[in-house]
């Protein structure tokens, strides 16, 4: 059983076909031997206790715990209760007595923490080295950097250890190791993902990540774990829909060539032009934007007030301790001591002025499409250069947070060099299940197979209609459906035609008396009823107020069931306006009607 | 023509009548000497130049420039081209090339600028007395401190001089001065106002403020002020919305009578509980908070990282000049250098967790009601102790831009000792219309003259039910009534009250069976009806299409005909949903339902 694909649709599949917990967590074990590399976890679950947990969720049941026997990876400053928090500085370890937030959260939905894994130390770095810990080996190529902070995340989630993993994001520490090792690497929008719980880096700027083989699975987990926190002053309240189709024409802003950066790396440049290629087969239109203020947005991360963030976080333990810290990143932590609490405001300032220039800008682009790393270092050059590999490695993440965005690294292709080629599709706060639905498609255009695993991505999930979707659903019984008198009206004002169907067996159909043009009015009754034919549009929220507002009585819209159980707003009408009318309800709709009465 | 009022009726009722602007001037400046207060204005425009803006404007045109003629004050840390900008410390004098944003639109509506006024040095202080200008006398009672920081704008308008000043409030500026002097002060939501051309305080915090004689004036100057502004990156988008009439039932919080603070000053005390009972007779209900978290937001201000604010704007300044400022000044500015970057984020984040632990009960009450001061103190008492005395000032200030909530004092009074009595309404960020709605009525019933001049209130101008109509009309019955549980969904969807009325009669109205909570449903009966009291919101369309998508069954949205043969769409129940219900129509509305109904 060590070959089942650890994808979520993959592995629940396996489970419903009969695969055991136990073969899973067999095969989990098996693949962290097969790796053999002691530096992706600082501390793994026993097997017994895993057992343990997968039996206390019940039967597969996949409805009740959507993550039911998902084996998932907690970065090493997310709290998991009974397991030791390092940051990945053993002497700032404590014992924590419950789960961060998001960890409950995924846990309620029935997913197994397999272990606590490797990182830069305090999340402070992008490159994986930065940890007293062996350095995990990058899973496609043993010689690169694994990328970080996240790094022991996204090894064991490209190497199908886990499912799925948790990392943390306040620079670009959710994307880089996605994008160094051919996975998914999803950066909610800030607050969208609680941080109660988790070691700070940057509490205005932290979020927690995830790390998966397939957008689907990145964003399912996102949708699960994202809730406002009270344990969280800075969660937020971020709208959470279902995965849905990517709106057909897109506009997608990309850095302007002469803005590009890849330090020398022609595969990283050749990959990226070839990535945006396929953005265009996909249907999105580019646009070129001068990059410079995102870049100097970028630079505020490190040159000034932030770092005191990640000061702040750990002073006491820092001024106690500082000989106990990796010496690279107390080198740039301590950096904070010397800046006065003017100079951070001094910060603050020069990134609200960014962010009120900008947003004009990002409001007015769909998304962005970035190189998620500007190129490919080796463990020795980085170990030879460890500041200046790291800050070129942030080039195309270090501003998304400052400025508010969410973001996907996105695996495209492989380089010439053999070597993984990823993107960061990005978009304003909020927008990131517009672009997980780009993420997707981008991915599955790859062709590629998952992280180092070679296996084949799984079949595309079907997914809801429409992505956007702030439209209203509205279903029309009489003159409006299609090819009737007011069908117009609906199309007029932006409607766009879901699916024909019927009422639940609770309606009656009547045909008013005294309209200038034949009208039906629907009435739900307690006995009697029948189903009815109907159709199902959608139109925007403002087209909405708008229909609703022009009805005439005694018509309204009040709410319909439907025969598949589901129900929406609706054209009811007032009893007192049936006075006079023919129930006609035994046509089962009114084209029905129409079409077989009997004229007068 | 020395006797003209300044209120913007009455001046422009005036000029309609024939007054010429030289007369206006003429009384402007017979005005300025008979208040023989040097310490009002640190610059004042020659009587020439203000003859020659008044020219400039052409004939009389209210429409076009909904301020002509009107004079105005301007806090001399807000640039006016042309004009020394000082910020009370001579050595810091610079003569800006261009007006503030602010000043440029209130010019552009035909204002006319009087001249700079005094302040607290550096816009730092509550008491106005911080100035190595004279002391500006209170315009109530010589004895008194005027108040600050924004103390010669509140003067010169208390005394008559001008229709309107600007000040600036960041802690209270806006407010305290206006409290002191009988007038009216509105402090904007943070960000309506630019700040562009403004000496920054906390440029986090920092607003323009406007003093008026009425609540009618200071929100029409806030409505032409008010604009997004691509200088000022903390400028925001805040709806600005004609004032209407108020929602005739509030919920109003009021600090709990444990957590009230008077110093020992009964009269203030008393004068408060007056104002509370003024606001229960226009239909408030008032609401008991724990005021606790409150103040702590408060004292955040002057405990940390926001001095840092006003050292950073000052600073290369203040490292060159400090022996030029003011010692007081100095000194609590000075406080700032021993901060560090970290000491700045902490005092962030403690901020952020009050903002969210306040959040939800600031958003379950429609607005607040504090004193504006606590207490008053003499001039010679404050140069005694000018820290402590300072900080009393600002117990219900403090906290306010802190939370991003907006404001407005009020005069409700005089008190049992002769001296001026002012609450301040709060609410949260956005709602200056709301504030002000109630303001303007709670000053109307205080009889009060307006300020220092002894000129009655001008007779209340009608406010629009609502004209900018891109709403949608919503007739609501039960449980989003002001005042009932549901009345909250509508605030936030950006509704608007209307009229109290009723319906025709022929409607039934039935509490409906089976409701967690208890609901109505109100049918139309083809005999036997009764007309059932109903009050009439408005909607943008968006959110009125929102709202309808969101209302459970048996209820649903139809056309309602009202008593005085209008008809507007609203709540009506689907017939099948009154089974069981009982007919409660003889109530005569919900409400009356609620109060009267014998318990079962």
């Amino acid at each position: 059983m060590s070959d089942v694909h650890f994808d979520i649709a993959s592995l629940h599949a396996a489970y419903r076909g009969g695969v055991g917990a136990g073969d899973v967590i067999a095969a989990i074990y098996a693949r962290i031997e097969a790796a053999d590399d002691p530096g992706i976890f600082i501390h793994l679950t026993a097997r017994a206790d895993l057992l343990a947990a997968v039996e206390a969720l019940g039967p597969f049941d996949p409805v009740a715990k959507p993550l039911w026997g998902i084996p998932f990876a907690v970065k090493d400053n997310i709290d998991v209760a009974g397991m030791p928090t390092t940051a990945a500085c053993a002497e700032y370890t404590y014992w924590p007595d419950k789960d961060a937030t998001v960890v409950a959260r995924l846990k309620a939905a029935g997913a197994l923490v397999v272990g606590k894994t490797n990182l830069d130390q305090f999340a402070t770095g992008l490159v994986g080295v930065r940890t007293p810990w062996p350095i995990p080996r990058n899973a496609i190529d043993a010689e690169l950097v694994p990328g970080g902070s996240s790094s022991g995340s996204a090894v064991a989630t490209a190497r199908g250890i886990v499912s799925f993993a948790l990392g943390t994001d306040t620079a670009g520490s959710g994307r880089i190791p996605a994008g160094l090792n051919n996975i998914v690497g999803l950066k909610p929008t800030v607050g969208a993902l609680s941080t109660g719980g988790v070691v700070p880096a940057c509490r205005t700027l932290d979020c927690v990540s995830v790390f998966a083989l397939t957008v689907d699975d990145a964003y399912a987990v996102f949708c699960i774990a994202a809730a406002r926190d009270a344990a969280d002053p800075y969660s937020r309240d971020i709208a959470v829909r279902p995965l849905a189709a990517r709106p057909p024409v897109l506009s997608v802003g990309i850095p302007a060539k002469a803005d590009r950066k890849f330090f020398g790396d022609a595969a990283m440049q050749a990959g990226f032009e070839a990535s945006l290629a396929m953005l265009s087969r996909l249907g999105c239109r580019l646009v070129e934007i001068p990059f410079g203020d995102f870049y100097a947005t970028a630079n505020l991360l490190y040159e000034g007030a932030w770092v005191a963030e990640r000061y702040a976080a750990i002073r006491d333990f820092m001024e106690a301790n500082e000989a106990a810290m990796h010496p690279v990143t107390s080198k740039i932590i301590g950096g904070a001591r010397k800046l006065s609490a003017a100079d951070a405001f001094r910060g603050l300032y020069a990134l609200q002025a960014y962010r009120a220039k900008l947003a004009p800008l990002i409001a007015s682009i769909d998304l962005f499409c970035v190189p998620t790393a500007p190129t490919h270092y080796t463990t020795a050059t980085v170990l030879a250069d460890p500041v200046e590999t790291n800050s070129r490695l942030g080039t195309y993440t270090n501003f998304v947070n400052l400025l508010d965005m969410c973001g996907i690294a996105v695996p495209t292709g492989t380089r010439d060099d053999g070597l993984p080629m990823s993107v960061t599709l990005l978009a304003a706060a909020g927008l990131d299940g517009l672009v997980a639905s780009v993420a997707r498609d981008l991915h599955a255009a790859s062709g590629l197979t998952l992280g180092a695993t070679g296996w084949r991505q799984p079949s595309a999930q079907p997914v809801g209609v429409s992505a956007e979707d702030d439209t209203i659903e509205l279903v029309v019984v009489g003159a409006h459906l299609s090819g009737m008198p007011l069908n117009g009206q609906l199309k007029q004002a932006g409607a766009r035609f879901c699916r024909a169907m019927r009422t639940a067996s609770s309606y009656k159909l009547y045909q008013l008396a005294g309209q200038a043009t034949p009208k039906p009015g629907l009435v739900r009754v307690e006995n009697g009823g029948t189903a009815i034919e109907v159709e199902v549009w959608r139109l925007p929220a403002e087209a909405f107020g708008r229909f609703v507002a022009a009805i005439p009585p005694p018509l309204g819209i009040g709410n319909i069931e439907l025969d598949d159980g589901s129900s929406a707003k609706g054209f009811l009408a007032e009893s007192v306006g049936l006075l006079g009318a023919s129930d006609i309800s035994s046509f089962g709709g009114w084209r029905r009607f129409l079409s077989d009465r009997v004229p007068v």
